[in-house]
């Protein structure tokens, strides 16, 4: 995960005309960036996070950072989301490029608002095939930790944490549950 | 929920000079458009919609839509969710919105991608408190159905449709869960 700081609405991007915040006149109840040229209305929405929890016998596969933020904090593989994949695309993909792991996809095990910062994080369990991983540039190291191994003064993000600690409650209660919730 | 076409980006959002298309020199793997003055990266990721299936006495709240796309169509109350709100929340306000309904939201019945539009849906039941609603202007009529009630030929989007159809199949079994899938 890369950080995806989104420069302010100044400008039209498809004429290059200067625009203004206003309320759009089709109803909308919030102000927008129009265009004072070709009046086209600029939306901006959240954007979701997607990854996994990569795991082999109640061990999970932590990257730890060669990325800002948090370069060197250790963290799931995750990432933005893209135009023309699903979550479930998303989510392995970022497993293959932050990890190199071989895995299978299963189910959504964390869906968490983060409306601090206008995102969505949404992890998947991965079962683990091989512990045999082939990291990527973003990754400084990858490799398997238990419960007791996680170095939790050193995760890179809440989400994370959160989605750790369900992991492990989840095998402790011998169940599998799509956890809901927001950070504030 | 209203249409949300994005124009192409051809100008620099943050200082209105021309964009190209190319690969960010960050190791990034996908073209983005890039601003040939101040080099801004612009990226463009999915949306999420965000709705309720409002239920009573197993009987459900359809709206009919007073807006394009889908004029006329019935539709679970539904619509892109905004910067700064949780994924509940924006289910919670369109609901208010497109029904003036009163209701206690619950858990994630759908979680849907729908990669040909880059959009992901998801909808959460919704136990309603009454069922006297004060629809709003999107929206020309609100009302209850039974199953054998449903106007299956007039939903305005195969999104509802499978969320409708798992609320009830969950119904029958007496289950909550949470639905993962794609729709291609």
């Amino acid at each position: 995960m890369s950080s995806h700081a989104r420069p302010t609405i100044r400008h039209c991007k498809s004429c290059g005309a200067p625009t203004h915040q206003a309320l759009p006149d089709d109803g909308d109840t919030r102000e927008r960036a129009i265009c004072t040229a070709c009046k086209t209305i600029h939306y901006e929405n959240p954007l979701n996070v997607v990854g996994t929890v990569p795991h082999l016998n109640g061990r999970v596969l932590l990257c730890k950072r060669n990325i800002e933020p948090r370069w060197g904090k250790w963290t799931l593989p995750a990432g933005f989301m893209e135009l023309g994949e699903t979550l479930q695309e998303g989510a392995a993909r970022e497993t293959q490029e932050e990890a190199g792991a071989q895995f299978e996809l299963e189910d959504l095990i964390t869906v968490i608002s983060v409306p601090k910062v206008s995102q969505v994080h949404m992890y998947f369990r991965a079962r683990l095939i091989s512990d045999v991983f082939d990291p990527g540039h973003e990754t400084l190291e990858a490799r398997m930790f238990a419960r007791h191994e996680i170095p939790w003064d050193e995760l890179a993000f809440q989400t994370v944490r959160e989605t750790l600690t369900r992991f492990f409650d989840d095998l402790d209660r011998q169940q599998r549950v799509t956890h809901q919730f927001s950070l504030s």
